[in-house]
């Protein structure tokens, strides 16, 4: 099993993911009960609200409020999520991990769609983005391709699409004399399968040999969890997931099973292949729970329901 | 992609998984139409019943009956489940496609919960099989291990049980003068990751290079879908599934999440990667809306929820 990663990265998505997505309106207090449970589990980065139109997005209406009432633990990043500069300007006032980043979308439509920009005005976006990271010291990390395996409106998206986003990002960081930490694939919608994982990395690798990729992958037609297995077998260690599978966009017009790939479930994977994430199975799985309960109804996460193997072991 | 088969053999599972453990007793005209819908998909074989102990399980009481109202189409084999000779014996009277197995569980504690018989009367059992077998000119196809990744009761099971059941499973077919077509490896009770998968396949490749083995998958903990990629890779190209992902061993002793792996999932996940099934995704996709219905509550595939991505290619 040489070819997987010793340890694997993530970045859990559930509080932004599921409160923007969710219909329930969740208090303030709630929300950070949930984040606060999440952050004992040993996940290192918490992606907590969205900086967004609150009429687009009721239930982030209250992202700062939010923001401000977490107990924050000094090992954990509290994150959260702009689409435009007044998002941006928003987190820079809150007691948050402002974590700079630059978000490309590889299908024209989504772009527009998604943040009422095209791709072009994206990248002028993403200058006023980055002027901003200088002047405010924030560090600059991962550029995102959005749509980077499909897209919901378009269909297919060609990979010189992606490849083409990957440069800009590479560009657009070098003009403000940043080097990217490395380059995220999101399946926004959920197309990808194993094999378009596969192709899809072998081809920025062959670009790109020594740049970092990371996965945000949507299991929205069940090739969630194989998507990760076959990035693990290239090497990739760095994914986001949500607690409980919990997620969705909210602009990708599709209803159904549209949710993250579910953090537990790809922390349960993990472990059971000699793989270490840093987290707690069984306290994530609490939180999992939590998110049921908190929510009102039952989530995808499977290993929530069934248990981890844990019990059997201690049987033995 | 080399390494993938071309076409993957699926024998659909749902029928009987489904209705052994959904608490809804659906009529027997409802069960009929389900399976003749299935039947329409392109699938070649579906299991439709199980004779057992109707105390046990309910709603099989009237399994003689839905299989004698099937209206059957030559291409696809109607298929039952025995656990024990009288079992076998009604299969014998009915007009069903009585395809012979020998059936072998590697957890002793399992086999006794889930048949009443120790490992060594199971043997014992396999060889009244197998004399009926030849009675009744009945051909012998596959050998199925139980628990052939793990067991709910006993926790790890060793991969010598595996092999040893594999090794009795060649041996009971010889005495009655049958060779097997393969070996399924069960994963009853979703223990399996997929190095689990490379692990115990590479180990009986390593002791039998031309033996196929086929996969009876759970998803449940999560790694169902890429349990499958992990045996596609190795080049497995025979798998049971369930439409709907319906399903779960009414004797496992777990609750939550235990569906078989889902057959549209399944399928999706491999026509978009280029490997044939001979099946009709989006009639299947109907199949699994149906059993939603039927049974009143949402079932776990994805791909029925998110549809396919044939609209989007269409669209393009």
């Amino acid at each position: 099993m040489t070819d997987l990663p010793r340890h694997v990265h993530i970045h859990e998505e559930g509080p932004r993911e599921g409160i923007q997505i969710e219909p329930v309106n969740l208090s303030v207090a709630d929300k950070v009960r949930f984040i606060e449970a999440l952050a004992e589990t040993g996940v290192r980065q918490i992606d907590c609200v969205s900086f967004v139109n609150p009429k687009r997005v009721p239930t982030m209406a209250d992202a700062d409020e939010v923001a401000r009432a977490i107990r924050k633990r000094p090992d954990v990043r509290y994150t959260g999520l702009w689409l435009n500069q007044k998002g941006l300007d928003r987190a820079l006032t809150l007691p948050l991990d402002v974590v700079g980043s630059i978000r490309l979308t590889a299908s024209e439509t989504f772009s527009v769609r998604n943040t009422n920009r095209t791709i072009a005005q994206t990248i002028d976006e993403q200058r006023s983005w980055l002027a901003t990271y200088r002047r405010h010291d924030v560090p600059l990390e991962w550029g995102y391709v959005m749509t980077a395996f499909g897209c919901s409106f378009e269909g297919e998206v060609p990979v010189d699409n992606v490849v083409a986003m990957v440069q800009q990002s590479i560009d657009l960081a070098a003009e403000f004399d940043y080097a990217l930490k490395g380059i995220y694939l999101a399946d926004t919608v959920g197309f990808a399968t194993p094999a378009d994982i596969e192709r899809r990395i072998g081809i920025l690798r062959e670009k790109w040999p020594d740049m970092k990729v990371g996965l945000h992958l949507h299991d929205t037609r069940g090739t969630g969890v194989a998507n990760v297995y076959a990035a693990l077998k290239m090497g990739v260690d760095q994914f986001d997931s949500s607690v409980a599978g919990l997620g969705g966009c909210p602009f990708a017009e599709h209803k159904g099973a549209a949710g993250n790939v579910c953090t537990e479930d790809l922390v349960f994977m993990c472990h059971e292949m000699g793989i270490d994430t840093g987290i707690d199975l069984e306290a994530l799985i609490e939180c999992a729970r939590m998110a049921e309960e908190l929510f009102g109804h039952a989530l995808p996460g499977k290993v929530m329901h069934a248990g981890s193997l844990s019990r059997f072991r201690k049987a033995a």
